[in-house]
């Protein structure tokens, strides 16, 4: 491969960058510390290349090195190639991918207060809400607001769950919810399982802000009360509650389907 | 508490049951071999409960038996305390509940050739395939067929992410392709991402069956030859994929929404 330039090797894992990384790329808030984020593997890498992020360092295995695709490398300002041993202890993935970019992270600007968005009220499942910016992403959303007590954006599982998501989307988090309403004016969207109207049926304005509640208590009153519209999915085989990542892969396609017409 | 049986009280790691219970609550296949299931909190429990199953055995922590409500005792077979330290040592979840059901499992019959059926065309993770359960059951879908491959729908990370679901469904598992084929008579769709109507405009037919496909591979050949109809999800978004859960849960919706009318 043709590198930009050389990369640094590093076989010691007191090395201070190592160690940085560690924390990195195991710890679920410490990008916000380090101002920094770790992602990792071709799929998450490609991601962020393709929506024109530059990376602040490429790392690489020292068996994955050799090779590697030399855009990866090239693209980014500094390369860092690890002892396997060291790499081992990084990774948080079970195959572990040989590669991964840290990016410089800044807490985002503010809300966009007319922009299609998804408003995460205190969601937990790293899983849930990284299939949920993925489903954000796909159908035109542009926006996610975080209520504080929602699951780190930019944490590794997030991240992993996002599958690139986040490189697509604008990401506010850790707001109070006064905050959010003050601040937003796309009309807010409520999932009921007792009021308002049915979601196959309803006209849905456009843009909207879809408010997804806690797994296990929902929506928080506040947001509740100031919801412009309720709407309710149809459950023909019972009441089962659905997992709130299915019941807003269901309301995002219909905002989406709403606005390319039946 | 008024329990329609004396409990029986085990302290013993090497007691038989005990060790049945661990394989049983910690091994994702081990229902096959021992023809029974393990359902452990109250929502599982209830859920089975509400369904009309009777416990084989209800399992209580020491701690937890004074306070279970008399229902459970009642409705099994049999009733078993633990030490709490058995208890911690065969349960999977992070905050045990102190409660379980051993129920009875068996092969369940054959496929039912006209049912709303969902396929599971070697789903490998556990939560996808107990969020597609969920929706399957909420959505009037009766019916649940899994390709050989497929996660054990039984295993105990299954079932918690199916919330109940699996008492709602006839769920038939380890099918071969061209056997499901061959057995099945309501009309198959297959989701796309290049081909066939777009699902928000879609006449669907019901019944139907949804088949979803592998998280990496997407659906069997054979299985995509044999299609009634090839469905794409709109994504104004992009092309970013929607993780199969959610699309699932996007598709099996607008049946459902189908069947109601618009």
């Amino acid at each position: 491969m043709t590198a930009a330039h050389a990369p640094t090797f590093i076989q010691s894992a007191d090395n201070a960058f190592v160690k940085d990384l560690r924390r990195l790329a195991q710890g679920t808030t410490a990008y916000r510390r380090q101002g920094r984020v770790w992602v990792e593997g071709d799929h998450l890498c490609g991601a962020a290349l393709a929506r024109g992020r530059q990376p602040a360092v490429a790392v690489f295995s020292e068996s994955f090195w050799p090779l590697a695709p030399a855009q990866y490398a090239q693209a980014a300002i500094k390369s860092i190639v690890l002892l396997d041993a060291l790499w081992a202890s990084i990774s948080a993935l079970e195959s572990p991918a040989g590669m991964g970019f840290v990016l410089d992270w800044s807490e985002p600007a503010q809300l966009q207060p007319h922009a299609p968005t998804v408003v995460l009220d205190r969601l937990q499942d790293a899983g849930n809400v990284g299939s949920i910016l993925r489903c954000a992403a796909a159908f035109g959303f542009t926006q996610i607001a975080a209520i504080k007590g929602t699951a780190a954006l930019w944490s590794p599982k997030v991240l992993r769950a996002g599958m690139g998501a986040h490189f697509a989307l604008q990401l506010v988090e850790g707001l109070e919810v006064q905050a959010l309403l003050d601040a937003l004016q796309a009309p807010l969207l409520v999932t009921s399982s007792h009021q308002g109207d049915l979601l196959h049926r309803a006209a849905l304005p456009w843009p909207c802000a879809w408010v997804m509640g806690h797994e296990g208590q929902g929506v928080s009153p506040l947001l509740e009360q100031r919801a412009s519209q309720h709407i309710r999915i149809a459950q023909p085989g019972g009441e089962e509650s659905l997992n709130v990542a299915a019941a807003a892969a269901i309301c995002l396609h219909a905002s989406a389907a709403g606005c390319l017409g039946r």
